[in-house]
């Protein structure tokens, strides 16, 4: 099985050490293709730069079609463009890392915290925890204000955010709400001992589960092929025959 | 007054009815300057064509607010890009017209319907009910089955969806789903006799309220002036110095 | 366009601030009709005052009506008999203040904090907050403990009140929890830099938004005309003939 | 003990049957008080008649606390001025109807349905369904279109519309929608199979079961006595001391 | 009316504290059979504590239909075995402490706090508030932390955590999240002021209230007698004919 | 990794068809260890045989970490004894088939229906999509009526019911609601062109999943090991020492 993962953002360490996450949670039979778009910002830390991925996003998942990849995961956490993606992945699983870690949170404990980096970003965490029906078990979104690209340098602040949220009221397990967290998952949980959930592994597991029994993703009605249509000026290269 | 109405696709056509509607409900202080996006596609029927239509609103606001508009309502269903927009509307409203128009349904009646072009749009208009908070209110979205473009000749099936959900259980108003819709809602309103709901009359009229009354949009937090960033190939244009 | 603007109870003095802030809100074409009723509660600060306030409301729609009024403003918020007052305003719109100050708040920005008079009212403005939808957007009601008749005094505390919500996770605007604020929401706003929606202008936009595109109050099913019928007592003269 | 039952509406012929109803349901050591206002409708069948039936409620709760009563029941379905009695009962229960037959049933059975007069009052059936708590266990609410007063000639009607309710999915138990239909319960229970729950005996079983366990209602907080207040005009007479 | 009150636990102390809180709430006319299974855990203080219950409390139903119990009350406040319970108990009521002190609860005041034993049983006690309906109005879950067959030696600790919990925004009313608690509910009640329910007392009123009214437990589709059935090893006396 | 699927009826017959799907949905690497417990109800339609189901399945738990295996499968719609199991699995992940169904149709398509054996079950089946999350996603449980241990022959009625459902408004995908209809699966998604879910291999893959990203089931909390503790009678050995 072939899993595209992509990276919604233009950096290509974060889409190595997203890479480096998703290997790690493959099944022996898995391959990881992981993708950095050719457009698209450098790093996704609110609602304009999340819409302005999505374009990159797309067209990675034509491309992973082309290419006969077996599923696709957008590693952020925002979901960039997911449902646009299911549209064209043409019944193949398309899976956002903020719906993948979240579920898992909810097989794993009863309420969940996400630590994220910028608190600007909450916004968007919650929206998507109520789209996934999981309003009542997110419990908080604590940030710990470090930009998306040094995230790789705040594991302390992430930990011990974590450690605070496990303490409040209903929390009993955490998810990473930034795919440049994905290494962290392992000592975050030695360290509170409590589940402790990255997206991006948790969407490769995903992905792989829904291969290999065969469920795709909805291919009629609301995510059937979109309809033929002219792009113009810059999105031109959108058009669909 | 100078309100910006946007066009979320490419067809001038449509947005000359947009232009008509605006007009017709602006005050006699508001000026209503209507605008087509120079990129994007040439309708707006799906996930993938809204989500490629975002680029080509949030030029639009850029231009906006460059140019003094002091508000802007988004003229598509769908309400494209409407979080990013506001991150650059640097305080003054943005309006969707799916929001306008439900929020008003709903200080006229119990319920609603959205009358809607294609079914394959409905998910959208589920999404969007709930998340503004109206998902117990909107009772149905019922769709006529004719592409956007063409939807300026569906004005019997319009008014026969209408007033058969108006027979429906706890359906008091009827909200139209498209922005192609607008000059129909004074017809079905006369047949009907109750309450039809264009966005975009509908949004043109709750900026006003909110200039007037100096609410802007929030630009603090989640809604804060995006991060300087880099963006690159195709989205180079984007770039936040 | 003549607007009424209904304080529900019966301080002239509050008739007067209301009055001056229905005026500037108001669009140049539209005459704003502030009226006092001539039965009621002085102030209301709970559910028995807002109770016995409705008559005096009925009393001034049904003249309001009678004497050709385009719509209607109920401004106290508690939004006092909002849905009997639909029944008998002929399918003209009646917005309380609560419900159009919610719903500009959920325009503005995601989450919004209410600031209140006194602690004992903070259940009616859950309960609206949860049945006009935004249950989830409102996330705290705070009081200032200052009774409704010398809330005019009470700008000081107001403003410390909302400077100290939004430093709390989530909110983003602030909505005056009582018509007596209503001229507070300039200097709040300036103080704060957050959006801060005074429910009496926000409600003279709403009604003439919803004039101006023809979409009166639902007039069918729930919000029919009464039927005749006899009233005794010291409500005789609410008979319906 | 004591159990005062007030009938909202003005008709003595409706006071007997609810008069009817809480005797046969109330132990041998209570003493059934059913009164009717001395202002009011004849009837309520709408917002505007139960708005205005609340100033004759309120009276009898005022009179009821002087006597002695122990407690109370709002025998009409909409549940009218039961806030505002909460506050002037002094701590003594006060229980509607509507929330008494609804948390029966759900104690009987997970769904059920509301039969009720005429459709124009389904809407406050709703409302009070989801301020209950019981929005989802509310399967739909059947009108018979019977006036209220004329309702004691429906039972064929009521009977039948129960009937159907319980063809539907998830609908397992029947509520009566009217106090006008209290001595139904029986014979509907009869010919349904099904557990049929009146308010009325529902209503006094409840109050019962708080006075013998020491629970009153909270007079505290937001049901605090109402605040020394001058009331004018016609409502002078509720002038707060 | 004789009421079987079942104590889930096999602890006779414990059985003992609840017949004599469902005695002093019974009715002249109603007796109370309280009991003790003859298998299961001494005290119930966590999901498998609870599960492992239900055996012992299903066979305590089925003997009370055999010997002609009018109904049931399940004394531990997870309502171990409702649904089941209800199955076998041929139409007659059958009440779980937790489901009858929540309803009580939300007829005296409008937001309540539960005081339990252990944090741990605190999941159990948020998911029943949500299937009953009340998840918005149970504010919190405090506990006192003491095991169950101790607690009646934490009722400073109880009274305490009441205190507390009535200081926060909403909490107006406290439900006893133990049956343990049953005899604290007078003394917590005078020193608080406010409601306190121990939901053994309420759930014997709100059986006696079904039974009088002629409301059973639904007996029909979900709630119909269990299937014919062999039962194997252990559970072989729990096969049903 | 060794994942221990539970049976939870005591039919060898419904076991072996539960190893088969999987073993056919398991990675390469993973060994699947079906087993049947040894005591309980031959199958599982209803709240009383799902109670009495439960011991076994806590006697198999128990039995597999003592094993050594690395997470399991509840292979019952009703995922019975999910919360006990999760106390006693030393922190290894416990899946119903419920929930991992769900989860996963929440991943592929917008909307879904349950297609079930028998109409009682039903209930248990929106309760647990609510306490999931998915009380708006789960459109419609439709039963065949056919018992479970005869399930195998329904085949056709179950493709009929799927067909049937994914012409409703908002069914995008079928769960199928009985371990029993796992090998169905495949066949249906054949026929009806929609994503057809079983639970047994979704449940398996979350597992997997959960064991490869070092996700275990919460192990604190709510879900720490049951305390020491007495069990009498025929429960006597589940007594925790």
């Amino acid at each position: 099985m072939r899993i595209r993962v992509i990276n919604p953002n233009t950096s290509a360490s974060m889409t190595a050490t997203i890479a480096s996450s998703a290997e790690a949670a493959a099944a022996p039979d898995t391959v990881i293709e992981a993708v950095t778009p050719t457009m698209g910002p450098v790093s996704i830390e609110g609602h304009y730069d999340e819409a302005l991925a999505v374009p990159g996003v797309l067209t990675e998942v034509a491309r992973g079609v082309a290419e006969g990849a077996d599923g696709f995961v957008l590693a952020c956490f925002g979901d960039p463009g997911m449902d646009a993606a299911r549209e064209i992945a043409a019944g193949r699983p398309v899976i956002g890392i903020a719906q993948a870690a979240m579920y898992v949170a909810a097989l794993s404990a009863r309420g969940f915290a996400v630590v994220t980096t910028l608190s600007r970003t909450a916004g968007r965490a919650w929206d998507l925890a109520r789209a996934y029906g999981l309003g009542d078990r997110c419990k908080e979104v604590l940030a710990c204000e470090v930009p998306v690209l040094a995230v790789d340098t705040a594991e302390d602040m992430v930990a011990d955010l974590a450690r605070e949220a496990l303490t409040h009221d209903g929390v009993e397990a955490i998810v990473l709400g930034c795919a440049g967290m994905a290494e962290m998952a392992a000592r975050v949980t030695a360290e509170t001992g409590a589940p402790v959930i990255d997206g991006v592994g948790a969407g490769v597991g995903l992905v792989e589960t829904m291969v290999r029994i065969g469920v795709g993703g909805c291919a009629r009605g609301e995510y059937a092929t979109p309809l033929p249509k002219t792009y113009t000026g810059l999105m031109e290269p959108f058009t669909v025959a």
